[in-house]
């Protein structure tokens, strides 16, 4: 494989231009360049999997306000499941799976130290880019570390059916809480309820969906956890309950908007003594395999699913898939699988 | 008294018309009633100064989302200080200084339970209204069961120079925090530095204001002290420090807007791991003993004061004062002192 590394291209997705509002296939384009030989301690990553994240949007807004910030000619921010087909790092063997947050590309080149090699017996490749990676973490934390729902209580999740809710929701019940889902359309809805194990699911495209959120929640939300900021997270916090919780935990209706905004009903939290509060992932990373350990015990007993939701495709269909996503294609974590 | 109590009339101030942003003196009017007869366990008490709040230009809203709503024709909702004239409850004695909630009027007829006495040489009669009443009691309990400042962090006030904030201010000074204030005009900073001890004071009416907090909070905020809500919490929510905590007091830039707007940087509590949260006083009504007397021993040795706005007038003049509150008049507590 060393030998014959030059002779291959790489495939990289690079931003062509800033977007404006959702994401436009032109405003992405494709290079390919050289694979160079490897250095010592270095490995090369063979992509399987692209994890296709709704923050995305964020880091190509025409602002350094966030972290990572891609530029027109930047390769993409993002991260990859894939093989390890060549490796001049002791550490790091051929034939390894890994994840890589290089960038979107066929083939990453970095050092060893980079990759973080994971156990497809523990979960199978995708699945660490979603449920058993980041996307099933942020659950995991959020909901046992921070909102930490009792028996009885009811949970809102705003964006239920997306990488991070449709974990969320299911750790809820595991917890005994009752679980109310807000999303896009009533296939999701049918999917929450029958697959997931969701009590209710309402569509916040139907007019009146505030109505039977207000009546699905008669002692109103104990633990708002919010995917999606914008009008849901708005009218949602008119019902938080007494010493609630409102975790925020993405904006995703804000994230393709000029000018973000912000909930007008912040103030139900004074009348109800609640807090609207953040929190980070990587805060936690010393407990995750421990929290990995406990949801693969779930996932072999049946009572957690990690859901995937998988788009065929090369590296130039990221675009496609992307938008996909902020069109509420995807039933869980949504997923480039390269051929 | 007893006898003589039929023959004079008691003013009371109502609402006219529902308001249309900022109160106009003509959405108010007064009208004279006769003050019946005591029954048994009733007494009379005689306004002396009438609390100005904020807060009533949420209650005179078109809007049932808020307690105790005023409409037209109604009382107008207020708490006033005053002397009991007259008395058929034998636990409430003719002389006794008292605060009752019952309205803004000249004289109050009620069951002697509603009232509660107040001991003047803890405190001067209009500070039960302020420093020693809800406001400042709001800030005792804001700062010391909530935020709980450190010393050597920093603390933003908006709104530092109102009844709230300017207690709050010089608590967080007595925590040892280091206290940024944000008022609207030059003369009422130069009144928190020179008077209340504030380190730096910043007039958000100067179009740099956002640069000079910046550069007066290097190592960000560790504490946010809102009374206002709109831009100055927007703004300040940018520098809201690792953890740090939001406390949502009031919002009063808002009560007379037509649609609230909310933080639209709410999404800066996630990045720094911050909690923006809510409040309400009356759950520590048990603790306000306790509180008053420590108060009491730090406006003793000199290092507490309660800063008093009293504005000399009769009930009719209310509507003015309230008006001056909003277009910020006031050095702390606004008092309508009848003549």
């Amino acid at each position: 494989m060393s030998e014959g590394q030059n002779e291959r291209l790489n495939t990289q997705l690079v931003l062509k231009s800033v977007p404006d509002g959702l994401t436009e296939i032109t405003d992405f384009e494709t290079r390919e360049v050289e694979i160079p030989s490897l250095e010592n301690g270095q490995v090369l990553v063979e992509s399987h999997f692209v994890g296709v994240d709704a923050a995305l949007r964020l880091i190509v807004r025409d602002s350094d306000e966030f972290l990572f910030r891609v530029k027109p000619g930047d390769i993409v921010h993002g991260t990859v499941a894939g093989k390890v087909i060549d490796s001049k790092d002791e550490h790091v063997k051929v034939g390894d799976y890994v994840l890589i947050g290089n960038g979107i590309q066929q083939y990453t080149i970095c050092n060893g130290s980079e990759v973080e090699i994971v156990d497809v017996s523990q979960a199978p490749l995708g699945a660490w880019l979603g449920g058993f990676g980041v996307s099933g973490l942020t659950a995991y934390f959020s909901i046992f570390s921070e909102c930490k729902p009792q028996p009885g209580q009811t949970v809102l999740i705003n964006g239920a059916a997306g990488a991070v809710g449709s974990i969320a929701g299911q750790l809820c019940k595991l917890a005994g809480a009752r679980v109310i889902g807000l999303t896009s359309s009533k296939r999701k809805c049918d999917w929450l309820v029958n697959e997931l194990g969701y009590d209710i699911a309402i569509n916040y495209n139907e007019s009146d969906w505030f109505e039977k959120l207000e009546s699905s929640a008669p002692d109103r939300l104990d633990i708002i956890f919010d995917n999606t900021g914008g009008q849901l997270l708005d009218q949602s916090l008119k019902l938080i309950g007494m010493k609630g919780i409102v975790l925020l935990c993405g904006s995703t209706s804000q994230y393709s908007e000029e000018q973000m905004s912000g909930p007008s009903n912040y103030i139900w939290l004074g009348t109800m003594r609640a807090r609207m509060q953040g929190f980070v992932i990587f805060d936690y990373e010393e407990e995750y395999p421990q929290a990995r350990a406990r949801m693969s015990e779930w996932i072999k007993n049946g009572s957690l699913k990690l859901p995937l939701h998988e788009v065929d495709g090369e590296i130039a269909d990221f675009p496609r898939v992307f938008r996909g996503l902020y069109e509420g294609e995807n039933l869980g974590k949504m997923l480039l699988k390269l051929k």
